[in-house]
């Protein structure tokens, strides 16, 4: 195991985020607010930290997918606990779980929350609260990818460990440049965001926070009633670009390219805008009459139905309250999630295409033994190897809400509200139905339950793999395996 | 498409079911029921009707998986279409709909029934119910296996059709004496069972019943109450016996055979009862205090557990009280159902140990990517081709599922309920949790909901495929070009 690499690149993570808790200084200074205080002890420490680390570079910087992997859940996990820090060491948030639980949150862009009054947070906490969206979003370790330098292999298989689909395609040869376009066109579309919201008479902070929000499909508010008391201009805005958030990145980088036509054999992309209109059609005629006339009841379903698929969370009705089949479709689109490659969290549309595909195509073999059908998607043929890694997510996918719910159920929570919030967390959505609607959070549960939801959310943020790895025993053998042959192999070559 | 092979086995099975009417007859003479004509007039038309067809032996019985499927679900749509007539035609069930419920429920020894008082139904009727389960339960193809003479491959493909589970194994070279082995097997196992029930002082009538509906691990029982008012001691032999019918039967060939060796290797056995004992132990924990002694704990907890994981559906306490942690057990034991090749439902043991085996060794690859594991099962390699299918028959069921609890949602039932109905009679158990609890029935869901179920039923019990094939286009296509080839193909010969 080449573990002189992996704390290089935690050393990386430690400096990144500290340089990132600057702004939030920044906020504190702005509001004259003495709590920042804690932000300039972290980001201190922290750089401090990691600049201890970086400085000697790794001799060989060779890298396994494994290796990858190892670094991305480890980094997230100090990711977490660095930035938990300033709401714990404050006060603002006494509980050290409660604080780990809201930046995990933060980062994975689950967006649920243990606060029941998030209005009394300070501007900075706030802040800080949201930009771990915006952060998370596209992924800290694309952003390292985007400032250093590394070997081919191991960009590849830190971006294939972090980013969310089934597969990591290049827009670009070189990865430095792919993990650029990406952030450009990030903030490209935050700053729109941004400017369309300040256009609708929104304060600077709240659309800054809104906006980042929005982008790391997030779905923190600063208000405690999410998004429910905007104008109606607002909450058009925001739907669009949740919708647009939860696009393939490739996506924009093609429309920025005037690549029409490979534009369009992006079949992901064509079935997330089909699944949304197909849920907006149905709820809308399941609520007929909830609303005071089509015009709301068209604006209230498309963004309920947007910030569901997209994973965001934010809402603007309390959709708990909805007839049981709107609730149904809303708990369907939670499973399959957003376009692979985008900010969303989920299965992604892209797998749930592909097993429905796949089963297809097998229960084309069962009739006609000898027909040998190809599984296309994007105009491609899908090799096996994928498809069977991803009926193999599913499975694990399924194993692991299964577990949840039931470590979940050990403290007598009643099942619906149990799955469904399994199903909040671990798709990083943040609501669920029950006890975890739109109006409730997470406050009440204990612990133990606090740091299963905590895993899921890392789980699914990362695709389960990489914090599995963490937990499977061969993976750990395997690589002390290694290093003892490869020590035997030096003392070898040194004889 | 060799139509005249199907015809003829549809023939078979209308003569088998006009002649397992005969019994039902005869529990009317000994009662002096007048309703017992239906059944006369019933099984007389099915018996001719059935002679007519077989009259003429088709000309070729060469016999295609596709076919085998398609025989096999129109088969059981038959069975259930003629099953339902005398409680139609007697007016003992008015509506149609429900009739056919009731014998669907009955013949995929599911049990759930729209009935809310059984005990006002006459004895014939009564007998007629309990009888669908044993018939149902190892499987009416399984029988005309055993008693006409068919070329080997296509009693093979019939087999594979209408057997639970993945993978069929013959007993023995010939398929008509594996058939007819597995049914000795069945008889004698409930010769015994009814045997002990009499010496618990049951009555003659209601041991025969509580036989049948045990073997075909149904759970229709002739008491509204279910097995709770019957003595400890006959909940035991019960407990015990829904257990054994939910082991695969070649386990008991073995054990015939005294083949300890290959029993040792069964995995599948040993994990079921694995499984069984870890929930009760898990149950008893948690409703520690609902009994009022240890000992009542342990045979309420055993025979609910063994109820629900061998998909019979008999009851003696109302498990929708318990705290939530035990339903989710059982919500659990649900899904994961019996042994393959058993006469229990649900997805199977060995489906689930080969997903989490999958599930694994993909995790396995992905971490060390040279490897090359092979996954193993009853001490044989498994092939990739047995496992594709497996996850896809998951994602199948996943589907099938999602969709089934989408339409009964329409009605506006609640999520939980509408949710475990759907498990409940997909994995033919019979009662669910919420408004379908083991006191409640269907008898108030909409007939369109009922329709659902029904073909949930039929779908759980032949495992999918089978009855999804009949909706899939691509098969008529498929078949109409082959009947038109070979049509030129004579054509070509002639000239």
């Amino acid at each position: 195991m080449n573990k002189s690499m992996i704390a290089y690149i935690l050393g990386w993570i430690l400096k990144l985020e500290g340089l990132f808790m600057l702004i939030p200084i920044l906020v504190a200074i702005i509001y004259r607010e003495h709590n920042g205080i804690w932000f300039v002890v972290v980001a201190a420490c922290s750089l401090a930290l990691g600049t201890l680390i970086t400085h000697r570079k790794p001799e060989s910087n060779v890298f396994y997918m494994r290796e990858g992997c190892i670094a991305t859940a480890l980094s997230w996990m100090i990711m977490s606990v660095v930035g938990c820090l300033p709401f714990f060491l404050s006060g603002e948030i006494p509980s050290f779980t409660d604080a780990l639980f809201e930046t995990v949150s933060g980062f994975t862009t689950t967006g649920s929350t243990i606060l029941s009054d998030v209005e009394a947070l300070s501007y900075c906490m706030l802040f800080w609260r949201s930009f771990t969206h915006w952060i998370g979003g596209m992924g800290v370790l694309v952003f390292l990818l985007a400032v250093i330098q590394m070997t081919s292999g191991s960009n590849m298989n830190l971006l294939r460990a972090e980013s969310p689909g089934p597969s990591v395609g290049k827009l670009v040869p070189r990865m430095m440049h792919t993990a650029r376009i990406l952030y450009v066109i990030y903030m490209g579309l935050t700053v729109i965001l941004f400017i369309l919201l300040l256009c609708g008479n929104m304060s600077v902070f709240e659309s800054l926070t809104t906006a980042f929000s929005t982008a790391g499909t997030g779905g923190f508010g600063i208000r405690n009633d999410s998004l429910a008391s905007c104008s109606p201009y607002i909450q058009w805005v925001v739907t669009v670009f949740m919708i647009l958030f939860g696009v393939n990145f490739n996506a924009f980088y093609l429309i920025l390219l005037r690549n029409w036509k490979q534009l369009r054999h992006m079949d992901e992309v064509w079935w997330y805008f089909g699944i949304i209109g197909a849920a907006i059609l149905i709820i809308m005629t399941n609520t007929y009459g909830w609303a005071d006339n089509i015009l709301e009841n068209l604006r209230n379903t498309s963004f309920q139905v947007g910030s569901i698929i997209t994973t965001t969370g934010f809402m603007t009705v309390d959709f708990d309250q909805w007839p049981s089949l709107s609730r149904y479709v809303l708990l369907f689109l939670m499973m399959i999630g957003a376009c692979a490659g985008s900010t969303g969290g989920g299965m992604k549309v892209s797998r749930f295409l592909l097993s429905v595909k796949s089963a297809l195509r097998e229960l084309n073999s069962y009739l006609f033994p000898k027909s040998v059908k190809k599984i296309k998607m994007d105009g491609k043929t899908v090799d096996e190897e994928a498809i069977r890694g991803i009926n193999v997510y599913f499975t694990a996918y399924i194993l692991l809400v299964v577990l949840s719910v039931f470590l979940i159920c050990i403290n007598g929570m009643d099942i619906e509200s149990a799955f469904s919030s399994v199903l909040g967390t671990f798709n990083n959505i943040g609501p669920g139905l029950g006890k975890f609607g739109p109006t409730c959070n997470f406050g009440w549960v204990s612990t133990f339950s606090k740091y299963v939801y905590i895993f899921d959310m890392l789980a699914g943020r990362l695709e389960l793999f990489p914090v599995l790895i963490l937990l499977y025993p061969p993976s750990w053998r395997g690589l002390l395996k290694r290093s003892m042959k490869r020590k035997k192999n030096k003392r070898a070559t040194t004889i």
